[in-house]
């Protein structure tokens, strides 16, 4: 193969980081691949935090390639890498300086590091060291590989993705509060994936009152898409102002995973006392202006914790409440082919008065999903209210 | 071109029966090719009532082909019809007669005719005049082409199109009836071709009282699908149980198009001379079960005035309605990407209380149309009934 396109090793190194997607957390998804004379030489992805970053790993797989002639391969090649090679010391030693040392000829990149600190910093590095170096190539593709960390970064939130589930009249229950299996199996299957991929699930209190989940990552090991074996477990964030959660909700349970929000003066401190007992880890967060637990302080704790992607699976209140408070990314909606009826209960609550006031969505994808359909919007209020404060 | 094969022909056959998406009604959608020797020698589909049928178009332009030599052209050659040739006399001579006469060899036709009274009389003729008849072929293709003709003679009723916009979160309008530009352009640019290739646009008096809508149908004729000069204008109908439709509404003109559905002991009969005055045809049904005009009575009536689609564009009480009936035959959702919140008006006004009431639904498909999703639906509980009543 002589191919000698910037976008077709891009593409490959964006393959490569994507093994990442269910376990680098809280460390950005990343891939890399070398190339010499149009020939790849060696690749690598990052695969979780403590272990080798995209660029040594490839480095190292140029080694396993050519045992004998590593060196003379690596002299002048070029190296694709889906973000910018950091330039700081970390767990592991700064991998703009192991390109320079294996005496690469020219690094293309597919985004600036997203942090503000350092963004640009590695670029700078390997031009002094007399590397040419190209990019962003790709960038949009290398944004979307980490969505979760990059807002970190930049905003100093998580990326929140709300997951529903929904009839096409848009109902999540009957009023009643049943409503098990709205959707079908495949759909279930598919937020299985959606969790795994998210540092934390969020759920609100009236949801573990009413259901009792355990909102744990199942992945069958049939799964042709996730190894099952390499999925760890989300952490499990309740939102709980009043702090009623009981000491055996299921949710709770490793202790060392969970993590409830409340709001000091409103919690009884044996029942505190109690949960520090168990080992679960409860946090605070002001009232905001509408008298409930401030949302944004609490996803900031979260981002501060090193969260990348939140996904919330909660009741229309809760949702309503994320919506409001401007701190929704993304709405994944699986849509079953059913009429629940009008009296059912509603997808977000969310009392809006005039036309004006509605929610502006972007849409992003469709697809089925067993019997379901799979869709994907982004509220664009983020962006006018980021706009505006610029 | 020498291609033998029954699917390629039927496929062309289908293309040009087609043609008559906006105009055959109350005749069905019909398209005819002739093939000898692997070459097609004519073609031709039914424009509208009163004009030649798709097979004798067809002959006719064999005719026009070969002015010198038709007669031989047309012995021995194969027909395909998406429908079942005709048996019986009607505005114009039985087709299946006319092929007879041409001395085709070979009849495929696509579907046999769906009128229980006369359907398999043309292939007994064709067959008893020394044809080989072939079919079906694309049978669901063929089916697809005339929802409404068919239902209206297996049924008696028309087929109900339910045309829905709403906002991802399943809502119409805000709780004050605000409603405007709830869909983009394009959505209801397309809501003018679903009105365009229906028989009648059917209403409720409330939307007539909040919009005043017109309800015609209104082609750009910059439309590359549509040819704007053959649009014909549905009927437009309104059911109105008080007879309560003001004189001067707009749906009503021209009256010649328009009719309002009432219950007879629930009008006033001064009002009713006004209407007649003005031209309105006023028609009466019983009152159903539910204390309601009965829907399934005034559908009836519009099958027997030759009705085979009917668009249904109303608010969430008579959708319901409809739906509750058993009388939706397809949903096409407009779904815009915004969310207008828990107060805002439902889809359907359709109060269930338990999981098991809730309408199944067949996917159909999905696309977009602008900014906005097109869905489409069939309610699945129409065949349970229908399998329970047989």
């Amino acid at each position: 193969m002589t191919v000698q396109n910037h976008q077709y090793w891009m593409a490959k190194a964006l393959q490569l980081a994507k093994k990442g997607l269910y376990t680098t957390h809280p460390n950005p998804r990343v891939g890399c691949v070398l190339v010499k004379g149009g020939e790849l030489i060696g690749q690598g992805f990052h695969l979780k935090t403590g272990e080798g970053h995209a660029e040594v790993q490839a480095l190292a797989n140029v080694l396993e390639n050519f045992p004998k002639d590593h060196a003379a391969q690596l002299k002048g090649a070029t190296a694709y890498v889906t973000l910018e090679p950091c330039s700081h010391q970390g767990k592991t030693p700064p991998c703009a300086e192991a390109l320079i040392k294996a005496g690469v000829a020219q690094v293309v990149f597919g985004m600036q590091d997203p942090n503000p600190e350092v963004s640009g910093r590695g670029i700078t590095k390997l031009k002094a060291a007399g590397i040419e170096v190209v990019g962003p190539v790709m960038e949009a593709e290398c944004e979307a590989l980490n969505p979760g960390f990059i807002k970190r970064m930049r905003e100093g939130l998580p990326y929140v993705r709300v997951k529903l589930a929904m009839s096409l009249d848009g109902r999540t229950a009957m009023e009643s509060g049943e409503s098990q299996w709205i959707t079908g199996a495949e759909a279930r299957h598919d937020v299985q994936r959606l969790r795994a991929q998210s540092d934390a699930i969020v759920t609100g209190i009236g949801s573990v009152i009413t259901d009792n989940p355990s909102m744990t990552v199942r992945i069958d090991s049939q799964d042709q898409e996730v190894d099952s074996k390499q999925v760890r477990q989300p952490l499990r964030v309740i939102m709980d102002s009043a702090l009623s959660i009981l000491p055996e909700a299921k949710i709770l349970y490793p202790s060392s995973q969970a993590c409830v929000f409340s709001i000091e003066e409103d919690i009884e401190q044996e029942h505190l006392k109690v949960l520090h007992k168990k080992g679960v880890d409860v946090r605070f967060s002001p009232r905001g202006e509408d008298g409930r637990l401030d949302l944004l302080d609490a996803m900031e704790q979260l981002a501060d914790s090193g969260v990348n992607e939140v996904l919330l699976e909660t009741g229309a209140e809760l949702a309503g409440g994320f919506l409001q408070a401007g701190l929704v990314d993304e709405i994944v909606v699986y849509m079953a082919p059913k009429l629940l009826g009008s009296t059912a209960r509603p997808l977000f609550q969310l009392p809006l008065d005039l036309m004006d006031e509605a929610v502006d969505l972007e849409f992003s994808s469709v697809r089925k999903v067993g019997q379901d359909l799979r869709l994907v919007y982004k509220p664009t209020y983020l962006e006018e209210d980021y706009e505006e404060g610029e």
